[in-house]
């Protein structure tokens, strides 16, 4: 049984929501007809952000890491969405490799490759998973907290090939960001597939590419169900050449979120908005949450203690941050029980299979809940993103998930332009 | 809410669902390459009888009309499969005209019309109902009791295309299984799609080439897990040129039912199953139930009286039965309250989308449910087709539903090959 939602939502979201709602024929077929150029990824999630005003997607995760948190009644559409992403992609496949996270400790992590491994072998895939830890020298069963266990092998190359001891897959699956840089054991694989692609890890993919595509996807189909493709999108800058520690660029980043606040600020003015805008600022390559800071004005950037500066100069792996998108905020007015709440929309192949909530009593409306040591609760989505109920109002339940799902193939959609924008050349592939 | 299923099994079947259960990766992996090689049908229904030592199918529908039966937990899997199915065929579609049976007072069938209509539209089609009654002159629209309403259209033909007042559909779609031979407005359209195709219709269907081709398809899969195909497949036989009316070919039958009756004695033998082996006879070309028999002696078939062989003679739109197939009869061991039933799989693309019971009390395990006059009670699936679950015994209700889902798919695919197989070469469809 899944709780009620509670939402505290103005007048124009349900405008919105009405909006995709009434326009539900010519959203689908749309969508069907860019699915027709553009290959889907193989999964991916999107977090969402709902203010009343606007409902828009702050990030597009190509290795989704939540499946343990989706509504168990929605297994089903996962396993029916996951066979459509393996015919589409690797069709013949036997044997299937799942590389994961170097998570060896989180339950919650564990918990959504068992979940993953559980969907695949539905699809008619022998799985097994490599682990790319160096200590793993042998196979090691890990117990998880729910009772089930997963077992960790040993990667071992072969010539253009990747396999375990006896086992030679078709296909290789990252659930592994690659944000430490591509090991070179996943380097130059041939004659098998390797899903997503190298170039959608964290080591080279960058936030405001896929922004940038998105912003035309935005635009693209709110032309369709005539909005103002702002509703859903939210607005962004570019600042490189950034050193934290050594306050290198700091004026140009200042000037920048000065910008874009202002531009903000007019879309408010014209909207009668009455909060405060504010923009996040995060480094463009990364994940986790990590390098992550909520501004309300530029001065806040030009005086940042040793703490805040050490806290944005590094992201996961130790990497260290140059370049950093500013993203319009979008303040969060969905609440569970008077906690702030922030949906999570999970696709695989371009199919939305369920979603769940971010839940924080502890956070306000303009922070980032998806940050290191954030312990949300996940609550799954009560009903389906896919059927909208023009009998009942634009905020009941399967209207607003199916407003979520829209948003969230928008997303992913543009995450499928940008992986093919940004495919390398032949030449820089065999390096 | 769905009751549960009270079932009253033997071992044999336990032990069939098991291995089922146990080459479950191998048997996804198998259908999707058989699915690689073969176009699915855009839907397609089978009904199945579960003798405890064998489940089989006993017919396959290319005009499924039961979709109101289904759980309408699983319409988001019905809704992802259309979008599959729509993809596959027809993937530009705009508009699709749907043409029902010629039925305008059967509640259940046009609630059925109804599903069907609100699960294409959220394909993104812009969905309208043309209809083959010559009284339908003008926009009719038909109360459901379920609230809602149906709107049938006279259809309009514009040279080499079909549609309505005001409107020019990209694909058509056909719920009518053309017993009565193809109309002449659906002959030769061009430019527009036909789903599916004028040959897998009642007027030139046959269910012996379907049982054909379901034999090969079943020895194929029995091989891949290891077992006898004869535990999946019904033993039939075809006798042509009958006369019920004028008892011409009364003796053929006679002696193919008795050969039949056989062959099953010889399989009872070797499974040591006490039950009374017994053969359905059955029009060749026809649906609804009509024109069946239940035969357990071939003497039956010699003395019929004017009644049986008025009942005999005609099926569906009056025609007149001159070929039949017989069939092996499958007990039906599953019991629901004690009421007989006999399981029935829904399915779009090549995906499961759900299944009920067909229920009768007044019904013996040796008799079709499926006939006129025949006020079954629909019952649910409980649980979707798609997961069986290991940790449970190969009885419990996902084990027995993806057994279902499993034999169902098989009879799918021999559709689908029957299908490319009697394709009409184009001289034929140009006449």
């Amino acid at each position: 049984m899944v709780p009620h939602l509670t939402t505290a939502l103005t007048g124009p979201l349900l405008e919105l929501e009405k909006r995709f709602l009434d326009h539900a024929t010519e959203i689908e077929r749309w969508m069907r007809v860019q699915w027709q150029d553009h290959l889907p990824p193989f999964y991916g999630s999107t977090d969402l952000r709902n203010s009343g005003f606007k409902l828009a997607p702050v990030d597009l995760n190509l290795f989704p890491g939540g499946f343990n948190n989706l509504n168990d009644a929605f297994m089903p559409l996962c396993v029916q969405a996951a066979q459509a992403a393996i015919e589409r992609i690797c069709p013949d496949a036997r044997q299937l490799l799942l590389i994961p996270e170097n998570h060896t400790r989180n339950q919650f992590y564990l918990q959504n490759v068992a979940k993953l491994v559980s969907v695949l072998q539905l699809t008619g895939l022998d799985v097994r998973l490599g682990s790319l830890l160096p200590e793993i020298t042998a196979p090691t069963t890990l117990e998880l907290a729910n009772g089930s266990t997963l077992t960790l092998e040993p990667l071992e190359r072969r010539g253009a090939r990747l396999g375990l001891a006896d086992f030679e897959p078709c296909a290789v699956l990252l659930n592994n960001d690659l944000s430490g840089g591509v090991p070179p054991i996943l380097k130059g694989l041939d004659d098998q597939w390797l899903i997503p692609p190298l170039h959608a890890g964290w080591h080279v993919r960058r936030k405001s590419i896929h922004a940038a595509v998105y912003d035309r996807v935005a635009r693209d189909f709110a032309a369709v169900i005539g909005i103002d493709p702002w509703r859903i999108n939210p607005e962004f800058g570019v600042c490189s050449q950034i050193d934290f520690h050594e306050r290198t660029g700091e004026e140009r980043l200042a000037d920048e979120v000065d910008a874009l606040l202002a531009r903000i600020r007019e879309k408010y003015r014209e909207y009668e908005v009455t909060e405060t805008p504010f923009v996040v600022v995060k480094a463009d390559a990364g994940t986790y949450g990590m390098g992550v800071m909520t501004v309300r004005d530029a001065s806040e950037v030009r005086g940042l203690n040793r703490r805040q500066r050490n806290k944005m100069s590094v992201v996961k792996e130790g990497l260290e941050v140059h370049e950093v998108i500013i993203q319009e905020g979008v303040h969060t007015f969905e609440t569970v029980d008077d906690a702030v709440a922030e949906p999570v929309v999970y696709m695989m192949d371009h199919y939305v299979v369920g979603g769940f909530y971010r839940v924080h009593t502890e956070r306000a409306r303009d922070e980032n809940l998806n940050a290191p040591g954030m312990h949300f609760k996940p609550l799954a989505f009560e009903t389906c993103c896919s059927l909208p109920d023009c009998r009942q109002g634009p905020d009941a339940a399967p209207n607003r998930f199916y407003a979520y799902g829209v948003v969230a193939r928008l997303a992913l959609l543009a995450a499928s332009i940008e992986i093919e924008e940004t495919m390398p050349a032949e030449a820089e592939l065999a390096a």
